[in-house]
């Protein structure tokens, strides 16, 4: 298999995070030239995003949300999501509310963050809209363990490289306690970097921001 | 169970039509005094948003693509997934892309459809918008029999509504054959209307409309 992935992307690190928890043997590159929006990449996902899946024979599978669920179907073990259907819904919950409310919501402060001069009302409302979506992620994340419970799910899958966008994009505006209103999640943060997986989707999505800075200088 | 739901909304519509082709017995109600960005629907679901789906013991679950999941693996029969893993993700996919390509692309067109006057340019470029999005479904989706393929599954829960909402929106503004340039989304939106389920969310989104339009004048 081959996962079309950027190292930066958290929607590519999501689906990176299930693969090296599964211990998968997948070639990990970049979209071909022209990027994710070129001719060539849209011939293999007409929706021009990473990640896409691409399998043995040829099918394609887009959506980090979709390529981490085929996983879980295809190599169960080790499983990404808990038994119970209540569990299982939680698990997936978490997984939206990180992706759909809480990223969608750091995107104003990717705007400001290389703006010069910076609008501060801008600013100020990109991270009160932070807030609003780590308040309700809050709500719905588990008190110990991991995101949705005791066991590693496809919640930590999608939460981890959101997290770390959201603590580094607060941090540059200069919040040193990102998470201080958000005690579940400020010890989940702490509790979950010492994990093999999530230390090497870290030092990737590192490594791309290293790139993206020195690109912008 | 207990649904909470509006008639129009077509992420209230996708788990409806997953409650109706299960047979599940769900009380079906719209959200208390105040509407889904109120207190005390906020104090049952933070996201504020419908649907919610509230289980017997009051656990809550949120969102459309979450309850569906939910429903299925609490009551596989009859099932709203395939069993090969790379159908199961073609019906994931689909259910994506109509849910977070296909609606999102409507809102510039809902915003014109009262705007009075409507702007030509916006109207459009929101067509143009939604057509691309009908593309990319288009790619996706199955020849024949139901959205993902022969049978019916989660894809066609979400996929539905949202047909429902570009027809109906093209339709306005006179495009008198909306989907003339996707022939697999035409067959489909044809084929499926006379299945029970189907027709009852459909009496249900234009009981809905007719209300909103009524509302409006």
């Amino acid at each position: 298999m081959r996962l079309y992935s950027f190292e930066l992307s958290p929607y590519a690190a999501r689906a990176r995070l299930a693969v090296y928890r599964k211990g998968l043997d997948v070639e990990i590159v970049e979209p071909p030239e022209g990027g994710p929006a070129g001719e060539a990449y849209r011939a293999i996902n007409p929706l021009g995003k990473v990640p896409a899946l691409v399998l043995d024979d040829g099918t394609v599978i887009p959506e980090s949300a979709v390529i981490v669920e085929y996983l879980e179907d295809r190599f169960p073990t080790p499983a990404l999501l808990p038994r119970a259907p209540e569990d299982r819904a939680r698990a997936r919950l978490i997984a939206r509310v990180a992706e759909l409310y809480l990223m969608p919501a750091l995107h104003p402060l990717f705007e400001q963050f290389f703006a010069e001069p910076r609008d501060r009302a801008k600013v100020e409302a990109g991270i009160a809209g932070v807030r609003k979506a780590l308040d309700q992620l809050e709500h719905f994340a588990a008190g110990d363990g991991w995101a949705a419970g005791p066991d590693f799910s496809l919640a930590d899958c999608a939460l981890m490289p959101v997290m770390f966008a959201v603590t580094g994009v607060l941090g540059g505006f200069g919040e040193s306690e990102p998470l201080r209103g958000q005690p579940r999640l400020d010890a989940y943060w702490r509790r979950i970097q010492d994990d093999p997986a999530v230390a090497r989707v870290t030092a990737e999505m590192k490594a791309g921001l290293a790139k993206l800075m020195a690109s912008r200088r």
